[in-house]
């Protein structure tokens, strides 16, 4: 950030009175500019003993598979938000039945929320995000080729709570940068 | 949002190739700025019947009395987020339990996260964002004073699931704007 949105004279980097961070502040009408985490919201929608992943048309990670999700907008809800993405990567339809994961990504400041989700049929196809669309069972999970850590550790839960039918949400963070972790 | 936070040009609101909604453009660089929802996270702090409030020192809601809660910074994790919120508005010493309720602002682009977390002692006092800080016990909750929405409803949730001992993770949106929700 070099300029300010308001007025469009330079910023500068500098901790507000009352404050204990940086933050760019405007030199000409003090207008303080704050940066906060997004959230990245998104399903993992069942069909029987499957689920549905996305191998991804976009970079980071053009070629590896993952759940559908996104970068959640303003005017939504999480849910809603969840099921725009599915909408969008997979063109699932979908009946969302939980909070799942609730993942912490400090180092790129995002935090994945994905929702356990109900296919309502088999009519889902690629979006334009996404170069395939497909049910995978547990044996077939390309474990190697998941795009992002929060993927991996999402379907992990998954089929461990699978066999004791038990789906609490779980909450966790992953500290450390990697690539994997990017973007979703 | 005028000018391009990157160059200083004017910016035009339109919708960008490949896109759906309408973006805040730079008609020089062409950087496109996202907005998104923010995250407002906090603690449900208890001790032993009690829970504890903090009435508020700032605007919007000045006097009304509210969870420790705040908006999440970059950098952080949702725990450190809302244990940092509780420790700049209450200075409680806490431990945090579980994720608690997950509510949904889409008028105000907001997504609150709190948590139940237990008091480690009765070392507590008033921020500098707080008037006071206050243990109460169910009988002695201020319903009528309550700062936001999303507190009424977690402080509802949480004597409601206090009788069963069973503290499920509850998701949640407030549609209607009100002013109650404005900020935390």
């Amino acid at each position: 950030m070099n300029y300010c949105s308001e007025c469009g004279e330079a910023v500068e980097l500098k901790i507000p009175e009352g404050d204990n961070r940086q933050r760019h502040v405007c030199r000409h009408c003090h207008t303080i500019h704050y940066q906060n985490p997004k959230i990245v919201a998104g399903c993992l929608p069942v069909w029987e003993d499957k689920v549905l992943l996305c191998k991804r048309a976009i970079e980071p990670r053009h070629g590896y598979w993952t759940l559908p999700a996104g970068f959640m907008e303003n005017d939504e809800t999480l849910e809603q938000a969840a099921t725009r993405e599915s909408v969008e990567e997979a063109n699932a339809n979908l009946e969302i039945t939980q909070l799942y994961t609730v993942i912490s990504l400090p180092n790129i400041d995002q935090i994945y929320m994905l929702y356990l989700a109900r296919l309502v049929d088999l009519n889902f196809s690629a979006g334009t995000e996404s170069l395939d669309v497909r049910l995978f069972s547990e044996e077939q999970i390309p474990w190697d080729n998941l795009a992002f850590r929060t993927i991996d550790f999402t379907l992990k839960r998954y089929f461990e709570d699978r066999q004791k039918d038990h789906f609490p949400v779980h909450t966790s963070f992953l500290a450390k940068h990697n690539r994997y972790q990017e973007e979703s």
